[in-house]
């Protein structure tokens, strides 16, 4: 490294020398943040330019080092802005977090000193740092003392955890007969979890949806009784408290009284509508959701943390344990106090980075109490966005028919709608609100995308970042009300 | 958080707020990293203060946030200390790594703009950016230019996502007679990376190592045979480049021909040692190892980055693929030019931390050329200890019998010895080195960890930190010189 007279085979960087990078860092870090309202929500569209981007950081593996600030300006100017603008306030697509600075200054903390949190005895206070946040998140949803869990990169692996520590407590060895029941609004991960758990990918049932599309528990009944008489082994039930489509949370003390009476492991995905279990309506949308055996929680959704922060809270510590826990000539001792907890005897990891400070800090530095009022505002929002598109309806023509569609009620923070014109068929449909949704999108002032719900093209604002309050909701609808006069 | 003027309402902090607190985190972590060689190398025994220490932090969700300076002065002042230092230069325990500053300042930047990496199209060049540092990878191993990868959070995920891959690749949906083939030596992950993936346990084949510790791959083709004829399905060989017990690299030209022969995949777990694959020395041990279908790299040892950096590579990105691939409705469109990859499609997570930056970054910065150096170096370095306990023997007590053992010459970084003393049975044995280990590690200027290996207690010497010179290699030799006299 390029800087002062750090010899050429040296790692190490002095204090003054870090000092002196992350100020460079900052410079850029700083600007980045204060200019985010005024960045396009999103700025990459898989033109010859992304391409020739990407290519540009295609050489062979450099044998001297670069220049810092050539190296990091680059980064900043070019290479980061073509992108979809997840840390915007106006990126109101998939499922949004932002990023919150804090988590930043935590990972600069964690990397720093490196400390290994995979067994307790190697760092007692900040294995603990992590389990606290476990258990907050453990109290959160309603679980009693013995729960546990550990922190995961997001919700696919949390799923993906979730299904095999059931499979490794439930199932006899030979497991390929069991069976798993879902809805057909189930996030990708579900069945991908059961795949690389090693179920059989048929063996996945996916359920239809009531009009709120939250999973006909009663058909799952029916399709458990028909799978038990058919020889099939019924084991597991994923529930959703959010799905990715519209926000809707299943009937989940429905399921957990079939659970209950099947003798079936119930997990829910709650990867993006755990956290609004912080407000009052998140709590009545979410009741039962104690009763899971297993949950997916993603803080880089609802706590707003960077991507690559998931959680699996299970109820009972031990089925974790029976799941994981390994000896080895070389490890260390584990914890016998069960006050504590060795992750890697709990988790698939052994080595393990000090991954808890992340969450830890911002709940710290910030308290529960601005998280809780930001997911208020994200519930308000979403309202308040179907209250305005409905308004509009009186403003269009009624000539053509137009008419906005709200697919649902936000049951969270999710709108779903779609423009319907009397008379087109549904491969027009689609064309019509691909067109409206591209020329919403044109402003960049928001970044909007869309699902397809039982064959219709439909149109998401989800609004969950930490940045985005009523001034940005306004713009949304105010282009939303603009396009769709215009096309 | 209470800095200045900010509401209670908002999470965001402006660019001066996080440069504020970034500069009180680095005021800790510059001190931190100027007295690494001062502090001591562990410092936790279990004993009640770390109890106590651990217990501190164990307290309810709090409403309201804390002042950063008390929260960040606890952590560097109290919390931190009480660890095994992984950080410092005398720590030679498990296997070390130190934990790139560089590193730290990649994960403030990739938090901070918290770009979505998992699908190419949302941040191209960023995306690319995790793609080329696994070509390097490939590169590295002598991969051809279909081979792919992903970065995972360490080694068992790593060995777990290869052991899924093959069986998707290569097994019916019905695979529980397949069977697995590693030798007595394989880390534990290998066994709990085949237990997650759905095999039973019984089913991964330990097959005895010869006396340099490399199993017997006559012995293994033996076990191939005799399973084929029960009537089991021999999937797959999970070779090893670096034993965690003594470094020991297996023949891994003699694995790759067997391999070849039964149709096996053949998957190397190089955790610990691949990196030495920049060296000379390395890549002769490691002849062979491109012809694994695919390899467990750990950036987090060998490379010298903070924990939570593991690799994947695979020879045929296609198998990743098909081991992986699903469709979503709700899923932006995937790339179809095979220049560039979706991450989403050829590994099981969806969200994605922009992870490839901490990998990146500091080869940018620093270039590989010290990297290979401090490797070499490394290598010298256990050379040099193993010569320094030979001498130490013409020095010990003849009455006694006392003989420091070398067990097995160091294959790579790792030295594995133990005080023999004539007439002491295994366990008097055990006690005796059990107590060598104890004084030398009472200096606290070094880390020592033990194994077992075949019955016998050993210590372990790992030198793999880029922090570790000669210097501390010699403090460690006289300590133990030291330390074994006075026994």
């Amino acid at each position: 490294m390029k800087t002062g007279d750090a010899p050429d085979t040296s790692l190490e960087l002095s204090g003054d020398q870090l000092r002196e990078l992350v100020e460079l860092a900052m410079k850029h870090i700083a600007a980045h943040i204060d200019s985010l309202p005024d960045q396009p929500a999103w700025n990459s569209n898989g033109c010859s330019e992304s391409a020739a981007l990407a290519r540009s950081v295609i050489e062979p593996l450099p044998e001297h080092g670069q220049a810092a600030e050539h190296i990091i300006g680059n980064l900043f100017q070019r290479l980061i802005p073509c992108s979809y603008n997840t840390a915007s306030p106006g990126y109101l697509a998939y499922v949004p977090g932002g990023g919150l600075p804090v988590a930043a200054v935590a990972d600069l903390i964690a990397d720093a000193v490196n400390r290994y949190v995979g067994v307790w005895i190697a760092a007692p206070a900040l294995a603990q740092i992590e389990a606290t946040v476990i258990r907050w998140f453990c109290d959160l949803v309603g679980y009693p003392s013995q729960a546990g869990g550990w922190l995961t990169t997001g919700g696919s692996l949390a799923n993906w955890s979730a299904i095999v520590t059931a499979r490794r407590c439930r199932l006899p060895d030979d497991f390929l007969s069991a069976t798993l029941y879902t809805s057909d609004q189930a996030h990708h991960s579900v069945t991908k979890a059961a795949m690389l758990a090693g179920f059989p990918s048929e063996n996945v049932r996916k359920i239809e949806v009531d009009a709120t599309f939250r999973v006909r528990v009663e058909w799952m009944a029916d399709q458990i009784a028909a799978d038990r008489a058919a020889g099939f082994t019924p084991f597991a039930i994923i529930g959703h408290a959010g799905t990715v489509h519209t926000g809707a949370v299943d009937d989940l003390q429905a399921l957990a009284d079939l659970a209950a009476r099947e003798n079936l492991w119930l997990h829910v995905d709650a990867a993006y509508g755990g956290f609004f279990m912080l407000t009052d309506r998140g709590r009545l949308a979410m009741k039962g959701i104690e009763r899971a055996d297993s949950i997916t929680l993603d803080p880089h959704k609802g706590l707003f943390l960077p991507y690559g922060t998931g959680c699996l809270v299970v109820r009972d510590r031990e089925h974790l344990r029976r799941a994981h826990t390994l000896d080895a000539d070389y490890m260390p001792s584990m914890q016998d106090d069960p006050e504590f907890v060795d992750f890697c005897q709990i988790s698939p990891e052994l080595s393990r980075d000090f991954r808890g400070l992340r969450v830890w800090l911002p709940l710290k530095l910030h308290g529960i109490g601005p998280f809780r009022r930001n997911l208020d505002e994200k519930l308000d929002l979403a309202r308040w966005a179907v209250d305005e598109l409905r308004k509009l309806n009186g403003e269009l023509n009624t000539e053509s028919g137009d008419e906005l569609e709200i697919i649902g009620e936000p049951q969270l923070s999710i709108v779903a709608f779609r423009l319907r014109r009397r008379g087109l068929d549904e491969p027009s449909l689609t064309r019509l609100n691909e067109e409206l949704r591209t020329r919403i999108n044109a402003s960049r002032r928001v970044f909007l995308t869309p699902t397809t719900l039982h064959g219709r093209y439909v149109i998401r604002i989800c609004v969950l970042s930490f940045r985005t309050h009523h001034d940005r909701m306004q713009e949304c609808l105010n282009e939303i009300r603009r396009q769709t006069k215009l096309l």
